[in-house]
């Protein structure tokens, strides 16, 4: 790309940011119903223009097809009346979640009389980078609406024309019902340097939001300059202690495993307790064989099940989003709660165990956004968790840890009260 | 500096960063009354070294006045046997506060059965890069251990024998109590570029707070790699509306303005309303000027009061950290709040009037960590409001907004127990 055009286009990420900016101001203030009836009109414009999405989403289809998307691929793009139907309902929950904005969060009277209310704000302008499906970006504009905030939408290029549709349709209802068109920007996803130059522009954009490959998110996380809520991968750990229900273990495992391999959630890694290995893991690794899932283990693993193949010390950081789990066999809880911190990801690790001791120390000890308690880890969810939809997961510390819907889409402010309180 | 000592400087970072790390997993886990053992320890043991830091403190106090400091550093720097039962009492200030870590936030029991816990856990390692007087190092490293954080403390040089001989105490008690010492380490302030090389360790250090000059800040917020609490600057403004009690509009200005000039809750813009300049502005800027301010104002500001010299437009975004103050005549409430989003820095801004809907306007509208109603700026402080000792106070918008305490210092995880629960 030429000067002249790195010019033009760091001129139009700049327009997209302040139009952003100024629509966040305006959304910052709006109460509930406002946004409510924004929201359900969307959802009813979305049911009223299925056609045109639907024609949109053939031109993404076609070209996808001409591109040799695998088939797989193709069907989580293609969308069908019922899943546009899916979009509406999606809106019409996060219409129905309560406002976060505006709610005093504590308040305190202090022994001098001031009066100090922590009150619940927006972000501000939200960067949403993705490589998902359609609907992935009617979500995200719901939740950023609801929560007050303007959205700046970057979708990955096989879903332009169904992104650009549904866009289309939020954006003429917001007109409609008088709201700043500019809460929700889709751009266009052609120049890949457009998402380094909004990364740059810190002065408008309050938070970058990732969601896709783990190389998209190092980049984002590398060049923005604005904080970024992420997770990087989600290598997920089901520990099975000496004193598991080892039908609940089986139980778990299957589901953290194979409930749905592609998801950041779902479990790489088996570790089992050197007591009950030789109980539990020949049945184990059979019903996952079952499942149609390779099991990669230690030496002791595979002296134990013969399908099994020897796994490389990179199998146990690896996410494989897909049919592998690595196994490892462990002395003791300590073991397992320092493999976890090593080689996992901080997302979600769950153990097995009626040992309450040792479901307190793994509860306290590994450093992960949630751990489950004789739980499937695919229960690390927004839904699942009642905070309704989510806009990601993030594996941070820092603002926001776990699912993260439209709370953690918000920031406070102190509204301080006196009357004529000094300083002394 | 050449290669080989480059490389000597990132292997030493490496290594202070990982004992920070090894030292924060086992504060993480550390119940309240150990803390506070520690804690009320380490007070006993600043008064029973008064002598050692004293001595210290004579070097720094030698080094600055060779060095040319003004008076005004050197008391700053200076520290007396009062000065250190002040920094022993902070200390047993911040072993009373709550014990943050372990707090259940919040606890949900699902339909389905699941229990939800989102529970209070310590950030990890704080790097914490300051310019300030000796007391600073031991309030940072009180209220990081309180909230189970390990600390790397970088301060400024001028204050090196007495931070080491203060930290050399904490560190000592740290070890009679059995606890881990590398929980709080001081760096050397001899190489500036030790800064640079940690700020590129965000695998072991969790957040960043960088306080003193806006260039330090700057470039703190830069180069780290971790996420940084901060705020750049203070630009308070105080607004007196057409609606205010003038008498406590003039009480509030002064108080903002000079309870103390060198602090970033300070006012430094007044902003008047239009209709009652004419009767408020001449005694405000009369008393501004008893006690030595300079009124920079516009031209009506200028024709109201002979004294006041004419601003610049820069004068309006100044932090002046001194006896200057910005003044200007404004027509209605939204050209205020314009303003002060505009000119301002998003710190603490006040508001003085009677008229509540101005007042409610004024506070969801004016984008500050606190907006005052008929009251100081100088009250935007965490002990103030009630949260004890402060690390800082963030204009972010991310994680922490506003006064920062122990409390700002963690960060959460969910806790989720079933009896086999699974993903349907």
């Amino acid at each position: 790309m030429n000067g002249e055009s790195q010019s033009e286009l760091r001129a139009y990420c700049v327009d997209v940011a302040r139009r952003a900016a100024a629509a966040a101001e305006v959304l910052a203030l709006l109460d509930s119903p406002l946004k409510n009836r924004w929201l359900l009109a969307s959802a009813g414009a979305v049911r009223g223009n299925v056609p045109a999405i639907l024609e949109a989403n053939g031109r993404d289809l076609a070209a996808a097809k001409d591109g040799g998307l695998s088939a797989a691929h193709v069907d989580r793009l293609r969308l069908t009346a019922a899943r546009i139907d899916d979009i509406a309902r999606a809106i019409e929950e996060v219409a129905a979640l309560p406002d976060p904005i505006g709610e005093t969060i504590e308040r305190v009277r202090r022994p001098n009389g001031l009066e100090i209310a922590k009150v619940r704000v927006p972000l501000g302008v939200v960067l949403f980078i993705y490589e998902s499906r359609p609907n992935v970006t009617a979500d995200a504009a719901a939740l950023c609406l609801k929560s007050g905030n303007a959205v700046i939408l970057r979708g990955g290029k096989e879903a332009r024309h169904s992104s650009q549709a549904i866009v289309d349709v939020l954006r003429a209802t917001a007109a409609e019902q008088g709201l700043p068109e500019d809460g929700i920007q889709l751009v266009s996803p052609a120049d890949r340097a457009a998402i380094s130059r909004f990364l740059e522009l810190d002065e408008y954009i309050d938070v970058a939001i990732p969601r896709g490959g783990e190389a998209l998110i190092r980049l984002v996380a590398d060049e923005a300059r604005m904080p970024v809520m992420k997770h990087f991968r989600g290598n997920c750990h089901v520990y099975v202690d000496a004193w598991a229900d080892l039908r609940m273990a089986r139980d778990i495992t299957v589901n953290s495993k194979c409930q749905r391999m592609g998801v950041c959630n779902a479990c790489e890694s088996l570790l089992v307790h050197a007591e009950i290995a030789e109980q539990f893991l020949p049945e184990m690794a059979g019903l996952l064989n079952q499942h149609g899932v390779e099991v990669r283990g230690d030496e002791r693993v595979c002296r134990l099940v013969p399908s099994a193949t020897a796994a490389a010390e990179e199998d146990y950081y690896a996410e494989f989003l897909g049919p592998i789990i690595s196994v490892k066999i462990v002395e003791c809880l300590d073991d397992a709660i320092r493999h976890i911190n090593h080689y996992g990801s901080h997302h979600t690790d769950a153990i097995v165990t009626e040992h309450l001791s040792a479901a307190r120390r793994f509860a306290a000890e590994v450093d992960s956004s949630a751990v489950m308690i004789n739980a499937s880890t695919r229960l690390n969810d927004g839904g699942q968790f009642g905070l309704g939809a989510e806009i990601g997961i993030s594996t941070d510390k820092f603002h926001a840890r776990g699912p993260c819907g439209v709370r953690e889409l918000t920031s406070y402010k102190y509204v301080v009260s006196g009357n004529g309180h000094l300083r002394l």
